[in-house]
């Protein structure tokens, strides 16, 4: 910790950026912080930087203190980031750059809403910060679908991603109940299951679907996955399927680029490109239907609905990114604060709170699906599971119902 | 007409079926029917056939009129086809079999809720009572996301299904400028582009996406089809599009089947599978990636999330949907009452009423999009259309906003 960034008294100015995906409630947490700076006496600026840390660079700044509330109360409701975001993914000398323009414009509290990379970043920026004796006060406000930062009970965005995902598939479920065959769904988490798993919360009946979940804590083999489907359509007359995106093979490559024979899209990192694209759903479906011989098999990949789909939220969501905003600021004013990054303890059932973790806590790590939380197969969800995310969901969810009426006795085809 | 199946008096048997792909609402008009029909005095029994016509002929028959008032209002709740659907599309023989169970179990009703097929089926089989001279009343109910039923207004389950497009894309537009790119989806429809011309109501700012929409009654020209990409992303820095699944050459081949060299899968009409897979967003990326060069390109397949999602639907759609089901009996058991269809007619802005068309005038015809209802590129609508669809949408629907926040001047970077 460098200087005091409170320490100057009157005059503070605020600058928040969102990084990485976008979400239903990421917007929640920038207004939520954009009105708490603005009502503490001690701020008289905040600003918001077009799509994170690239606008910082190029000094594409918004003045947020000439916001209307009434509109940021909209904008609040709106999914995807409504400041922009973007992919880069800074190193050293990047963040030294965006240093540079917080101390051109006098920035005393810099605000990340974002991922693992971003919490990184404002860990390095803060270390900037302190080799210059700059007084800059860095918080990293949590975000992300995959529900994959440590030490967070769960992550804003991913309630309302879970819910969206558990949605489509007690329609999917419905449709395949429906029409009868094979279904699978493609769920984004690269290395984070959770969100594949929220299709667990679409079963009201003991036959409902998903009857299957291919998980990334979980190595995949495509013989007992077959051998899995060829179970439950002989059991069910039909079998619907939630994939994560980020399955692999027991080395570590993806199924995607198995299946496709390397046929693929990588980014700047070297990582597989793995939404946006509709391959590795197409992929598991010919394998069902050249090796099983089933006729009818459909693949969905949910892609980009999922996590900004525009009205499908958790209102326990909405209402934790917004005070996940809140309390940053208020971390941030706080007399005798530190950087940090704020994470969601769960404190009740249901009740959460919230903390200041040290930015090393949670920079660059991943969290992965508790092993409690996966069944022993390893293709189905545990009751700690359930317990874990049925509060996070929210009210209102669908409650599919059967008809239970007896059978009609038959005149002509008599057994 | 045959014999009048109203003229014996009470003890009528209603036997109601459900055919084709599921909607969000087809339950409502089930549930609207068994209602309705269990109110009556004269009505006995009320069956439901299990998926459709196939059910009919298994003599797979549930007793409805023992089903619980309370759980049948949960099951209009619910998404799919609660009584199965089946995709067979009867030919003569087929519908022989089927009026030869009507006439076992001695059905007096015969109602059969789904789309053109469907309608056709109703006919023929009312064209097997009229050879036998049995006292059948054979009523279509209309049913179709497709929106392609002729002389319909529109069709329940298209508002709830083009709700969901518009939800969708108003979410990948947001989501799109949050992370600029191309953003690619696509719709279902073989024949009609109504469904995929609803994205339109995604925009509420005028650079709002989708940017271009593509129809299946339009020829698709791949040149043309980058040339306009090209266009909308030098002009705007992104490009959202809208595409119909049935997107075709000049020659009538679907585009699928063109950029895929022929590598699809045919039903048993020798249809190309259009849904469940997604190829084409996938083949329509290649193409862009790789003339245009554009880097961040994203396609994703609607595929059965948008007829089937729990917890996207228009409270107009249900409610029309529901008395589509109550008229049906309402007509089939009026005094001197023939065989139908029964359609919506618009009467007001907005109102409707519903009318019984003669069988033959809907039954196994297709309507597309109007011409006044696409614009002169032919890649978007016009506000006819836009006109048309919003009453149908229903209220609520999510309102984006933006930060209207000005620039902060810059320090470093100065022009």
């Amino acid at each position: 910790m460098a200087a005091d960034a409170n320490a100057g008294g009157p005059g503070y100015r605020v600058l928040v950026a969102q990084g990485g995906g976008p979400t239903a409630v990421i917007n929640q947490s920038l207004v939520g912080l954009v009105l708490e700076a603005r009502r503490h006496a001690g701020v008289t600026h905040v600003y918001g930087a077009r799509h994170g840390v690239r606008g910082i660079v190029a000094e594409d700044l918004l003045d947020l203190t000439q916001e209307t509330t009434a509109n940021l109360e909209r904008v609040a409701a709106t999914p995807a980031a409504a400041l922009g975001s973007t992919r880069d993914k800074p190193d050293a000398a990047y963040c030294g750059r965006i240093f540079e323009v917080l101390k051109a414009h006098g920035i005393t509290h810099f605000f990340y809403i974002g991922g693992n990379d971003s919490s990184d970043t404002v860990r390095i920026v803060a270390e900037h910060a302190a080799s210059a004796n700059y007084a800059l006060r860095c918080i990293h406000v949590p975000k992300t679908i995959d529900n994959d930062l440590v030490e967070n009970d769960h992550t804003p965005g991913f309630p309302s991603a879970a819910r969206f995902v558990a949605q489509a598939f007690a329609g999917a479920n419905l449709d395949n109940a429906a029409l009868p065959g094979v279904y699978l769904g493609v769920v984004m988490g690269r290395h984070a299951g959770f969100l594949t798993a929220a299709a667990a919360m679409a079963q009201t009946h003991p036959d409902d679907g998903p009857h299957l979940i291919y998980l990334p804590e979980r190595v995949f083999d495509t013989e007992s996955f077959l051998a899995d489907v060829k179970r439950v359509h002989a059991a069910h007359g039909r079998c619907v399927i939630a994939v994560s995106e980020g399955i692999h093979d027991a080395s570590g490559e993806a199924i995607v680029t198995r299946l496709s024979q390397g046929a693929v899209e990588r980014d700047a990192h070297g990582n597989v490109q793995l939404s946006g694209t509709g391959a590795l759903a197409d992929l598991l479906c010919e394998e069902i239907k050249n090796k099983l011989g089933i006729k009818r098999v459909r693949g969905d990949t949910f892609g980009y609905l999922q996590r900004s789909f525009a009205g499908c939220v958790s209102e326990v969501d909405q209402r934790e990114a917004r005070e996940v905003g809140e309390r940053a600021v208020q971390f941030a004013l706080a007399a005798g604060g530190r950087d940090g990054s704020v994470a969601i303890k769960r404190v009740g059932e249901y009740a959460v709170d919230y903390q200041l973790l040290p930015l090393q806590t949670v920079a660059g790590k991943t969290r992965v699906m508790e092993d409690e939380f996966i069944d022993a197969a390893g293709t189905g969800v545990t009751d700690a599971f359930r317990r874990y995310l049925r509060p996070l969901l929210g009210t209102g969810l669908p409650e599919p119902a059967r008809l239970r009426a007896g059978p009609v006795p038959k005149r002509l085809n008599k057994d």
